[in-house]
């Protein structure tokens, strides 16, 4: 029986996780697939995690050069996060001749041209379906399934943390603070969460996602990109009551116009189906002009849900011989071509807090009006409820975001009148 | 550039939809994949079809041969349906050297073992994405990214005309009979519906994916069978007020005691993801030990929806050079280890009418009691409503379907006392 050896760098939550599936469902893959697929070397500072895991001490390198000199190792499997190390790691195994699978979303994000650049010399598999929404299978489906579409919009819900603490603070109606450190006694969330609550690996994942919806690279800074972290739950339940969920979104559109990429909070309509994707739970919506609208739904994260993404492209690494690599020209930087979409166009949630009830909707609707500003919702509550004002709350149609930032400036610079609380955007 | 060549055989919805997409998104692909796919032959005994298509007359191939003996041929694409001709067309392919693409899950479900033996002969490659729940990207999720986990249910609607039968009985409260009516009008039923609704169609489909979930074939005629021709609204809208939605199912399990395959009406709750797919859409939810739970939802038939599905599958053929087949004992029965549960579990929604109120619930009971069903929810009505009797309303918590079937046959036996209308599976 053919054998394959695997080396795992970093053995934290998912290192751990795809060592113990490898090894507990060793004899379940070669029943499978008639290939023996051993781990053969791990490479972990924290020699305590490997010997907790129950490795041979001789399976423990001290450092890549041996991993990468070790012929057993026929593929490295990269699930250290971040970019220093595991980018030199990475390119020391392909230039070893090993094959690579990660699931390092900022390094595949930032370098995924040097990466594929050294597998291709080597003539090595690179595998990355774990990078992206953990064992959702959204990777391939990308690169296979959905190649004979034009692909015009991809909608995703593809953080986990973030997800918690938004489902949380809309079943509960507590405050952003008091579930964020609930999340991170429960391991939801890190000791240092910006990653995840700034939108940063929502980014990343986008870069990667529309980079491969689009076939052409997006890269990581021309996604704008807006966090949870000003989120008040008082404009949750507020969308509660107009029919929304707030949710942390990833969007990607390909128009005439050009590409438009964003991961800022927005509001979607109940009836949509992300809108029911909650907890740690991920999704992406994906619509093409053949194929229509396809949702892929699952973990987006977790030690086993990613750890199953691995061991898939594991498994695929180790019964294919000829690889193939992104179907787009892989450069540092967006293609000049390539148009991006600045000022977009959304329809706005606006939440102001008036001073005196008398005229506010006149007002403001004068205001929005002038803007090119037209509404399709309003609340107008009867009490003064909050700070001594009259709360006002508002859904626009779709308009341009240029619109609503001047007629929010303008509605703030009414003397003595009313202070706009909260803008969030409303996919529709 | 790479020329790859294309046969098409059968120009009905699918065929002619791939033949668009094919002929209009020629410079797309050549762009995005450097390979120049042209479509070279269609075989179809309508030449008119191919006319009014705009194809070529030189490249209307009277007969098989034709099309095997062309040497601008490299992948053929079948999508005629049914086994007779299409069985000896597929083989006479792959023996001349050819790829084959195919969406036919009849054939597939019944003969995939020979054509896999005639692919392996050949060097050539032999797709079916398209075979099951056209363009949701579900072969290939299971063939490759899913091979880490032991799946241990699969649970779909996997038919599009018989779910937008059963969301327009939901909606307006009509008749099976007449909103069969309508949807054949509508072209979203055949004028012999019998594949979609006795639920052969997702027969065919469960033995393709269940085989490749569970890494053993599961044949056909392994398969419990029930449509959904004697659902009575009233059921439908009694299942509402319980909380649940109608859908044909296709259940595959893989549990300690064996694997347990089933296409039938069933309520589903309706906080599961499943219960709001509605119309012609569809989804599979997979449940593994590594990933947990995964939806997989999109468009399940169309010309474009099932031509997304063949045009990535010749993307991929025309641009690998290695092709890979079944992960499992490709035979034409099941293996003989493998156990299949015939007396399954579920929970059960049953409606009956008693003559008389007196005593029904408890009469009712007792039989349940005495045959160890306990019960979830009863509805019972305080008016005499139908045929001068007085319905009542059971959903039973988990039991096995011969208890369930003693019982109802106690029940209906007792003189003159109350007949039992529906027994509807429910999944909990």
């Amino acid at each position: 029986m053919k054998k394959v050896g695997v080396a795992i760098l970093g053995l934290g939550v998912v290192g751990g996780g795809t060592y113990k599936i490898l090894t507990e469902k060793r004899d379940f893959y070669k029943k499978n697939h008639g290939v023996d697929i051993i781990v053969e070397s791990v490479l972990e500072l924290r020699k305590e995690r490997a010997l907790a895991l129950g490795i041979d001490e001789q399976k423990i390198a001290s450092n890549i050069a041996e991993v990468c000199s070790n012929p057993e190792v026929d593929i490295v499997v990269e699930v250290m996060g971040g970019v220093d190390p595991a980018k030199k790691y990475v390119l020391a195994a392909l230039n070893a001749g090993k094959s690579v699978v990660t699931s390092n979303k900022e390094l595949f994000c930032k370098y995924s041209h040097e990466l594929e650049k050294a597998a291709k010399k080597n003539n090595c598999g690179l595998f990355f379906e774990a990078s992206c929404v953990g064992g959702v299978p959204v990777i391939r489906s990308l690169l296979d399934n959905l190649q004979g579409n034009k692909i015009t919009s991809l909608l995703g819900i593809i953080n986990g943390t973030t997800n918690y603490i938004l489902t949380k603070m809309s079943d509960g109606g507590a405050s952003y603070e008091d579930v964020l450190k609930e999340a991170q006694s429960l391991g939801y969330a890190e000791a240092n969460p910006t990653a995840d609550v700034e939108g940063y690996d929502a980014a990343y994942k986008l870069s990667i996602l529309s980079s491969l919806a689009f076939h052409t690279k997006i890269p990581f800074e021309k996604i704008y990109r807006e966090g949870i972290t000003a989120i008040d739950s008082l404009d949750i339940s507020y969308g509660k009551r107009l029919g929304y969920t707030l949710k942390l979104i990833a969007l990607g559109k390909n128009t005439e116009n050009g590409i438009e990429v964003r991961v800022h909070p927005a509001f979607i309509k109940n009836s949509h189906p992300l809108a029911s994707v909650n907890d740690s739970y991920n999704a992406v919506f994906i619509t093409g002009d053949c194929v229509e609208d396809v949702m892929l739904y699952g973990r987006g994260a977790g030690a086993l849900p990613t750890g199953s993404a691995i061991v898939g492209d594991i498994i695929y690494c180790a019964t294919h011989d000829n690889f193939n690599y992104s179907a787009f020209k892989n450069t540092p930087n967006a293609d000049p071509d390539t148009k991006f979409v600045s000022n977009f166009k959304s329809a706005y949630y606006i939440r102001l807090v008036a001073r005196d009830k008398a005229g506010v909707l006149s007002k403001v609707s004068a205001v929005l009006g002038k803007n090119s500003i037209s509404l399709s919702q309003v609340i107008q509550e009867n009490a003064e409820e909050e700070n001594g004002g009259v709360p006002l709350v508002l859904v626009s149609h779709e308009t341009s975001e240029k619109h609503i930032l001047k007629a929010v400036e303008e509605i703030n610079a009414i003397d003595k009148f009313a202070k706009v609380q909260s803008v969030i955007r409303v996919v529709t």
